[in-house]
């Protein structure tokens, strides 16, 4: 655990990233493993436990029937009810990646609960590779949940691939970005580095300002295997904690200063990471045409 | 040096990225320094040869008649010529950071000049730092030049930082982005991980199928360091030269392959970085507005 300059003035907070194997099928064994994880976590003083996505049925569905069998509906499905019964037991916040089912379409979602229950829910935007065969794409944007830890906002895997998500998140004012994951091996990456998906996680928060908690899984499921490295990364897009094994089962803690998360912005007494935006130039409906003067 | 994958059927290019040591004020010193070391990168097979930010004048300045001095018009001042004149002898491009002067505005510029003469030139849209006292901020949005070996966009330094920047040469086409840099050490900076500057370099490359040349400069001036790591990125956002050392001189080659380059932004038959984008969200009129339907 490392903690952040300049968050003696004010208390810290302790978020915990959850690396598990969840097992494809099994909701029944993933969620009594997920709520055994998420009672050790709390026990050791974390406030906001992030899990994998789909940690509650696994990844690799074969047939749209298994996928349909499994999905549940947000709030009232088992799972969101076990992970929210956790989070008012112990006192915690609790954001999972789960199968969502309303009427015959599918969501791969994020769930937040907290110590007084279900907050809300996130529908990831960006699909990968066979999802596209079970999952609708998001269309309830990226929601910012206000809480007693900060604002949190939620990303699932594959959205880390697109600055803008991220962006978009840090202008709506989001603290911290919890981030479920099932990362996979991505082409080319060199034994001597650290997995581009991290990479991606921290360039993000440090050109945002943001706590980004990725919790990935690890195992292999029929036959794909998952890359683990869950990581804790600070505003300044350093890791507070991890990147985890890549293949073990683990529970990550770092603490966070919100304080020290929203002055972090500010590079110096010129810059700052989201001010600096040339949003006369970035938008779409403008192209590259010639902006207004600046200075 | 290393060669991507998929280019058997189509010529690669060599591209340079030369890491100096200009001197601050020393114009003539560094312009010659600098005919140098492309006349050595060209004799090496460089087709695109990239030098650092502000690689005539030096980068710290002590006051604005100092930065007015040194700076010059473009096409017609000395740096742009002499420049002008190697790759038209060499028969290759060059990328070079320059101060530019249009009456009593300076900008942090970089040319692009070719094998035959002066093609365009690009005004820095993120001024960092004491910058703030010298320059004027760009005023000509992110321009695409095309040329024989694919279509080249610019960026210097702190542009890096702003995820809009790759993203908007992205969708225009870019195939390599010139990065003439002068990073400085980022607080927070962990002595086990690479710079900060040379992961969002990887992240923006990944995350946009794009070439990526980075030239640093190295030494010490007027009590600034800079961090040297130069470094050239593929389309796949993994290093294929580089990063270099934190304090020598030094230039690095890759080859690149168009075709390859074009064909990385596909990751698999469902997924496209680019073509993946939610612009129904991104849009800043609609902000996380509810958006249509996506499938």
């Amino acid at each position: 655990m490392s903690v952040l300059p300049g968050s003696s003035a004010f208390p810290s907070v302790t978020l915990a990233s959850v690396q598990m194997a969840p097992r494809i099928g099994d909701k029944k064994g993933n969620i009594a493993r997920s709520v055994e994880l998420l009672e050790q976590a709390a026990a050791q003083g974390a406030k906001l436990i992030v899990l994998p996505e789909l940690a509650n049925t696994g990844y690799v569905f074969q047939s749209r029937s298994e996928a349909f069998e499994l999905a549940e509906p947000i709030p009232d499905g088992e799972s969101t009810q076990a992970w929210a019964a956790v989070a008012r037991r112990c006192n915690v916040y609790v954001v999972a990646g789960i199968a969502e089912r309303v009427e015959n379409r599918l969501y791969n979602c994020a769930v937040l609960v907290g110590p007084e229950g279900f907050i809300g829910s996130y529908r990831k935007l960006h699909l990968w590779g066979d999802e596209h065969l079970y999952f609708e794409a998001g269309d309830v944007g990226l929601p910012i949940f206000h809480t007693e830890i900060g604002r949190i906002g939620m990303v699932v895997c594959y959205d880390g691939w697109f600055p803008e998500t991220y962006r978009l998140l840090a202008t709506l004012g989001a603290d911290i970005v919890a981030m479920p994951t099932n990362w996979v091996p991505m082409a080319g990456q060199p034994d001597s580095m650290q997995a581009m998906a991290t990479m991606l996680a921290m360039a993000n928060a440090h050109s945002n300002g943001l706590n980004i908690v990725c919790a990935n899984r690890v195992g292999v499921e029929r036959d794909q295997p998952f890359i683990g490295q869950s990581l804790i990364v600070g505003p300044q897009g350093w890791p507070l904690a991890g990147p985890a094994s890549n293949t073990q089962e683990e529970i990550l803690y770092a603490q966070i200063n919100l304080k020290a998360t929203r002055q972090a912005r500010q590079l110096n007494a010129f810059n700052h990471v989201l001010r600096d935006r040339r949003d006369d130039l970035y938008d779409p409906m403008l192209g590259t045409g010639w902006p207004l003067p600046r200075h």
